[in-house]
C-alpha cells in the first residue's frame, strides 16, 4: 500500500467551526482510503465532535492546540505570538514535513502571512500567489492571484501565469491551458502601467499559452483557464462574482414569491434551477490553494460548512499524486536559467 | 418660457446608429418640452430616419459631421484628423457654449479623449472621472471612476468623492449621500499603496458623508451611494456586474427549458421575473456621465438601443437644472483656498 497523503487541517478556523470542520475531515476519508487527516486545535472540544461519526482506523489523528488566531487579529503579529494556535501548529506540521498540506477556513491575513513565513516559498517562487477556481459557462477558471500580494510587479504577473498553467494542467486536467491577463479592454495598447508592461512578456513566454488580454465581462463565459491578474483586482473579481450572484438570486426568489402565479412557477421550476445553480456555489470546488510553497496551504472561506472542508481535502491528493511543487520548482530552475 | 437645454447626439456612435440614435432622440423630445435635441452626422443618413417620425416642431435639429471615428481607431490621433466627425463636431458645440451636452455612443476612447481635449476639464479638476449609475437592492450606486483615468493618485480618488456626492446629491436626489472606498477587506490597514493613501484623507473631508473601506462583495446590496475607486478597479467591477448578470441569466433560461415541467413554471414566472430583471438592465438608467468638464459628455453603451439614448438625453436635464458645473466649480474653489 502506498504511504498516506497527510493533511493537516485547522479545525478550529472559520465560522462553523470544530463541528462542521470535524464533519467535513470525516466525511473526506470516508470518501477516501488515500488520506490521513490531523485535526489541530483544542483536543477537548475536537474529540467531542469526532465522537459522533465512525472514522476508518488510522484515517484521523488529533494534534492537540491550545490557541485560536481571530480574524479581526493583526495577522503578523498573531503568527508570532500564537505560537500554540492551529494555524502556527497546522503549518509547522507542514514545514516539518510531517504533512504535506494545510487546510484552513480561519483568518485569511494570518494564513497568508504564515504560509510564507513559516511554510516558506520554493526557492525562486518570487511571490506565493491566492489561487481559487471560478465557475464559468464552460466549467471552471484558476483566478491568479486573489489576496496575497497586492502591488505586484510584472515578473510576478509572469510567474503566476506559469504557475497556473502548471495547476490547471495537472490538477485540473486542462490540456493546455489559456491564459489570460485581465485588462479594461481587448487591445495591447489598453492597460495600467502594470499590464502594458506585463503584457509584452507574456507574450514572448513560449511555456504558456497567452491568449491575450481579457475583459472581466468575459471571464464568467469561460473566455480563459488562467486568469492572471494583481491581487486586489483579482479579490474584487472573486467578491463581484460572490456579490452580484447572491444580489441576483435574491431578486430572483423576491420575483418568485410576489404573486399566487409566480410561487406555483417557482414551484414547479426548483428542481431545475436548483442544478442550475449548483454551479454557481463557490463551496463544491473546494478552497483556494497557495501557490508556490514548501508544501500545500489551502484558504477555504470562513464560512466554510462540511462539504467545502471535505472538498479542500480531496483536492489535496490531486496536487500531491501530480507532484505539482517539484514541477514548479522545475519550472523556477528553468527560469533562472533563462 | 424657459431656455431650451440643448443637448448634441452623436448619430453614428454605436452598433445601432444612426436608426436607433434617431428614435432615442424623437422619444426624448417627445417625452420632454424642455429640451433641444441636435443630431449630429450625416445630414442624408440622419435625414432619412428622422423622416420615419412625427417630431415636435423646434426641437430636433440636424448638423452635418461627413466623418465617423471608429471603435479601433486609436482616439488621440482620430480626435486630431477627423475635425469633420460627429464627435469632434458635437464636442465643438458644447466647448461652444452652442450645446449643453453630449451623448454618444461611439468610440469610449474618443468620447474620454475629446471630453478632455476638446471640451476642457473645470479649473481645479484634475482628473474628469468617469461616472455609470449601477443598480443594487437599494436603487443605485454612483462608480467612480470607472474608465477615464487609470493609475490615479490619492488626490484624484478624493476629488471624486466630492464631486459623485455632488452628482448624488443634487441629479439622484440622495440626502447626504454614503461614500465608501473599494478595498479588499473593512478594516482600515488594508489595501494596496493607493487605497491606505486615499483613506485618511477621505476620512478627513468633513464635505463628505465617508463609511469608510467597501467590499466589493456588498456594492450589489447597496451598502454605499458613491463608489470610489481607482479606473482600471472600477471597469472590472461594471464589467463584472455585466458579465456575472447575463451568465446567471444565460443558465437560468437553460435550466428553465430542461423539461416539461421546468417550462410551464418558466411561463407563470414570467410577468413577476421580467419585472424583477429589469432593475437590472443597465439601459434604463442611461449612460455614464463624464464628470468636471466645462459642459457634460455622457458616454452611452456601444451597443445602446432607443431606450438608453432618450434616458440619457433625459438625465441631462437634471444634471443643467441642478446647476451641477457650478457646484463642481464652487467645490474646487474651496479645494484651493484650503
Amino acid at each position: 500500500m502506498n504511504e498516506l497523503i497527510k493533511v493537516a487541517v485547522d479545525a478550529m478556523g472559520g465560522d462553523n467551526a470544530p463541528a462542521e470542520i470535524v464533519k467535513g475531515a470525516v466525511e473526506a476519508v470516508q470518501e477516501s482510503k488515500k488520506i490521513k487527516v490531523f485535526l489541530v486545535g483544542r483536543e477537548e472540544a475536537v474529540r467531542v465532535e469526532l465522537a459522533k461519526y465512525t472514522v476508518p482506523e488510522g484515517q484521523i489523528e488529533i494534534v492537540n492546540a491550545t490557541e485560536v488566531i481571530e480574524t479581526a487579529e493583526p495577522p503578523v503579529a498573531a503568527i508570532r505570538s500564537k505560537k500554540d494556535s492551529s494555524i502556527v501548529k497546522g503549518m509547522k506540521l507542514v514545514k516539518e514535513g510531517a504533512c504535506d498540506a494545510f487546510v484552513s477556513a480561519g483568518s485569511s491575513g494570518a494564513v497568508l502571512v504564515g504560509g510564507q513565513v513559516l511554510v516558506g516559498r520554493i526557492k525562486g517562487v518570487e511571490r506565493p500567489p491566492l489561487a481559487p477556481l471560478i465557475p464559468t459557462s464552460k466549467g471552471v477558471a484558476l483566478l491568479i492571484d486573489c489576496g496575497a500580494n497586492v502591488d505586484a510587479r510584472a515578473s510576478h504577473l509572469l510567474q503566476f501565469a506559469r504557475i497556473g498553467s502548471i495547476y490547471m494542467k495537472h490538477v485540473m486536467g486542462v490540456n493546455d491551458p489559456r491564459v489570460g491577463i485581465v485588462n479594461i479592454g481587448a487591445e495591447e495598447e489598453k492597460g495600467n502601467a502594470l499590464v502594458k508592461e506585463t503584457f509584452p512578456m507574456l507574450k514572448a513566454c513560449d511555456d504558456i499559452h497567452f491568449i491575450g488580454s481579457v475583459e472581466a465581462r468575459d471571464i464568467p463565459s469561460g473566455v480563459a483557464d488562467v486568469i492572471v491578474c494583481e491581487a486586489f483586482v483579482g479579490n474584487v473579481i472573486l467578491k463581484m462574482y460572490e456579490g452580484v450572484g447572491s444580489m441576483m438570486l435574491h431578486e430572483v426568489k423576491q420575483g418568485m414569491l410576489s404573486s399566487l402565479r409566480s410561487k406555483i412557477g417557482a414551484l414547479l421550476l426548483k428542481p431545475a434551477l436548483k442544478k442550475t445553480l449548483k454551479k454557481f456555489d463557490l463551496e463544491q470546488y473546494g478552497g483556494a490553494p497557495l501557490l508556490g510553497l514548501n508544501g500545500l496551504v489551502v484558504k477555504t472561506h470562513g464560512s466554510s460548512k462540511a462539504v467545502e472542508i471535505k472538498n479542500s481535502i480531496l483536492q489535496c491528493i490531486a496536487f500531491q499524486e501530480q507532484k505539482i511543487n517539484e514541477k514548479i520548482k522545475e519550472q523556477t530552475v528553468r527560469e533562472e536559467k533563462a
